[in-house]
């Protein structure tokens, strides 16, 4: 199964040694190294009534993918350990393969290794090494009062898919695959590092939870601003009246998009939209100047 | 919690950016990195009637490590996914972080990021990188004839400790825990290397299994003398008569032990033995010059 996985898969020139040996080897040249790991499980993270293999693959290489970008690194290879019952179809794991691979291929990053055991569920590991190409890395630590927060991405598309299959509605699809694959703003992570971004996360949790810890972090009170996120809102709005729910709460609350949120102090790059304000004060989020008391974080469908 | 496994833990200088942000940094001198994962699976891998949490977690690090070591390599650091089904209590994952504490800093290494998610049973997932120190790396390739095979390491003794935890014998401790947590010769995957090491790999799946890998890799005849693996089977010539058991197919079938099998054209450095020579001939793995016929693989108590 491991040769069928590997055979015909081209790796990017940053692979010095792939799969086949003990271990990978790559090339860092820039003599550090950003990694970092997410471990999906069946029926917590996704389902397979739900999902497809191959949508599962993408989910994967994706989330793993944003939080190098949040870095303002560039994603340059994936290890993935993949547990699954011992009679599931060989053709399902290709498709996680070829999943996995797609969307790595979107990065020109490559699969260099994994494990493949026997698991009563499905469960995907993925580790993901990144390069800073010489960038100072972008921490969430960095916010500065007085400078602006911006997004790249969309904010609530998530949630609304999750919502639209939880309740069984039809229609919609590009929300309802929003859900299973989400779509992070590839290379915007590296652009705003280039503009000096002082601070950094990508959207798991949900805009409000991410952003409290980004102001937890940076020790500042972060403002955001709901009209301009409303072209966020009114992509919703039908799905949102569909399933009788309040778009905002899906904006605000709904996580796993992927999208990234970062400060500037100066200029904002291209494909970025300014969401809000650094202010001095309390670590908070405070949505147009007020508390916010509406759904502020985002779970799965199972406990995380 | 994870807050709780990060608190008071003292990273590796090679540590740039530690936990708790989206990714972390590491120092990568040498310019390439070195990657490998392994996943573990509650009652596949490990059961928790045998090992205590922080016996899975050395043995986490442990074998992972060896996946470096067997590349010629220095491991550096680690990241973990770790599922469990939310009752587990918070002491048993920090008795399972502990042990890979307590492993990784046997290697100067750290653990320097994870997630931890809900899982109906447990899922111990760690990705370890390395450090080649200017060092090429040691394929399974490169094993030429004329070359003699050395081992760094016991051989054995895990699959030994299986069968008395297996058969419920008492005692043969030392044994039994090394089924539990592998000791890996560390450091010697980097002296054969130094001593110019042609081929290598460590004995996850048996010793003739794996030299079976490095014959195939190779495209040579390996062949090994028993006399020399006479102090592996003396070993565990008690817990042998205990089980009722041939010591060698423990020895020259059991896997796990993590232990590293090497070629070397010139001369074999300090720690390692010398166990048998490449030959010219097809791929296969020979035992005192004839074919073996008893066991040569390991599977761990689940299928794989």
């Amino acid at each position: 199964m491991i040769a069928r996985l590997i055979a015909g898969r081209r790796q990017p020139d940053a692979v010095a040694v792939g799969p086949g040996d003990d271990a990978a080897v790559l090339l860092a040249g820039d003599g550090r190294v950003v990694v970092s790991t997410d471990m999906l499980i069946e029926n917590r993270h996704f389902r397979l009534d739900w999902s497809t293999p191959h949508d599962v693959g993408r989910k994967a290489v994706a989330q793993n993918a944003a939080d190098i970008e949040a870095m303002g690194a560039r994603p340059t290879a994936f290890v993935v350990g993949f547990g699954a019952p011992p009679e599931t179809p060989a053709e399902q794991v290709s498709a996680l393969a070829d999943g996995m691979w797609e969307e790595a291929g979107r990065l020109g990053a490559g699969i260099v290794g994994g494990d493949l055991v026997s698991s009563p569920q499905w469960v995907v590991s993925m580790t993901v090494l990144g390069d800073l190409d010489g960038r100072g890395p972008v921490l969430r630590s960095g916010a500065r009062p007085g400078s602006r927060l911006a997004v790249a991405g969309q904010a609530g598309q998530s949630a609304a898919g999750y919502t639209l299959w939880h309740k069984g509605i039809e229609g919609f699809d590009d929300l309802r695959h929003r859900h299973l694959v989400p779509q992070p703003p590839y290379g915007q992570g590296s652009a705003a590092a280039d503009a000096d971004a002082q601070a950094m996360i990508d959207i798991s949790d949900g805009l409000i939870a991410d952003l409290g810890h980004l102001a937890e972090a940076s020790g500042v009170t972060v403002d955001l601003g709901t009209e301009a996120l409303s072209a966020d809102r009114d992509a919703l709005l039908g799905a949102a009246e569909a399933a009788g729910v309040d778009a905002w709460t899906w904006v605000l609350g709904g996580g796993e998009d992927h999208a990234l949120v970062a400060a500037f102090a100066g200029p904002i790059p291209a494909g970025w939209r300014v969401i809000g304000r650094v202010l001095d004060g309390p670590a908070r989020v405070l949505v147009d100047g007020a508390q916010w008391h509406g759904y502020t974080g985002w779970q799965s469908f199972g406990a995380r």
